[in-house]
């Protein structure tokens, strides 16, 4: 299987993509670095990135900026973090990735815990991640060519230890467990859902 | 209690500003019409309908716009309609609103059912509520001085027949289940909960 990862530089993405590449060719995405870069935050460099990547079977994104900080921080300016990055940026992977994706390819986007359970100045992460789960709900039942899509939405991870103190009693998401939800989205056959590690 | 009512020109304002206007002064405001004017996809017309409007008790907002219409359309592009409208135009009147709102204050704000049940053509819809859900829960942990917040998430309602198409085998939201909805929001207690009327 050919499977576009965009965000695989990251603390995911770096665990994701060496459990997957042992059987299947993967091409690392990142802003800097990896086999091809994109900024997802731009529809003509996502175009860009589609056209040098040609076909593919299944996109994963863990790529998603967000703005993290005080409440009192938070206006129309820093919530463009969010919706450039973690929405929009991952939204139009989709809108465009289509016309490029195989028949019964799929797409796994990420969001998070927070989407449902608040932290204090994490209320960016929250809009963009219901953004997301939202739009991979109405995306599921339009899209053809049997293409699917979901999202993983963990909890704090076990490799982000400098996120423990904003996630007070969250048991973290072991990165095995993150391994099994892409597993299950990417292999399995569900769409329109929404998986929690 | 002093009410600002956006949106209070549309099927559900005008329903729900004769039922308040009873007991409570309701400001009522639409981009075009009502009391006072504003557009709410511009922070500087949200932060001069603030101005003009002074300290208020409870803001309840049904001034939703979205792109709907075929997936086949849905682009960077038309996805914006509802990230301006109905998603950062919501979250910027609180995000505004929260320095003019009086202690112990409330925010109700505009989702619907597609949140979580996707109907064709409203993907866009769909990212926009949850989107505004997501936030609704961030910012109900965040607001200070006791001011609350919560959505209201109704299906298709009674007064908007010429949606009943679109909705197969939606049971319509009647316009008194509508409105006590919004009762619970803003008379009640409750504080980052999405309300099912
Ligand atoms: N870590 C956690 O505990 C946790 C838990 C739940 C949810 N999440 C969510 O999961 C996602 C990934 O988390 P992570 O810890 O793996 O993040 P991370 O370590 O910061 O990695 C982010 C990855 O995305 C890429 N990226 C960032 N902005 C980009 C852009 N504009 N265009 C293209 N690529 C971009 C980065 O590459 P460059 O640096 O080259 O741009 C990097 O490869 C985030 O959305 C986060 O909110 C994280
Ligand atoms: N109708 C339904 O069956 C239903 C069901 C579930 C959810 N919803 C959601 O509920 C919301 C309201 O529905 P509705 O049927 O009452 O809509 P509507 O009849 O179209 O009314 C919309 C109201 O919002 C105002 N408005 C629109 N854009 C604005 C802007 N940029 N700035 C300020 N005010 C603006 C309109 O005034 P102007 O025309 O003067 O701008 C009008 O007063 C929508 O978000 C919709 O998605 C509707």
């Amino acid at each position: 299987m050919k499977i576009i990862f965009v965000g695989a530089t990251g603390t995911m993405g770096s665990y994701l993509v060496k459990a997957l590449e042992k059987e299947h060719e993967v091409v690392r995405v990142a802003s800097k670095g990896g086999d091809v870069t994109v900024d997802i935050t731009s529809v003509a460099s996502i175009e860009d990135m589609f056209r040098k990547i040609g076909p593919f079977d299944a996109l994963i994104s863990t790529a998603g900026p967000t703005f993290v900080g005080p409440w009192e921080k938070l206006d129309d300016k820093t919530f463009r973090q969010g919706v450039e990055g973690k929405m929009m940026g991952q939204i139009n992977l989709v809108l465009i990735g289509q016309k490029y994706i195989n028949p019964k390819g799929s797409f796994t986007l990420i969001t998070g815990a927070l989407t449902h359970e608040p932290q204090k100045n994490f209320a960016n992460a929250s809009a963009a991640n219901g953004a997301v789960e939202g739009f991979v709900r109405g995306a599921s039942i339009e899209l053809k060519n049997g293409v699917r899509i979901n999202a993983v939405s963990p909890t704090v991870i076990e490799d982000s230890p400098q996120y423990f103190p904003f996630f007070p009693g969250e048991i973290p998401t072991t990165m095995k467990q993150l391994e099994y939800a892409f597993r299950k989205s990417v292999f399995g056959s569900v769409t329109g859902m929404i998986i929690k590690p």
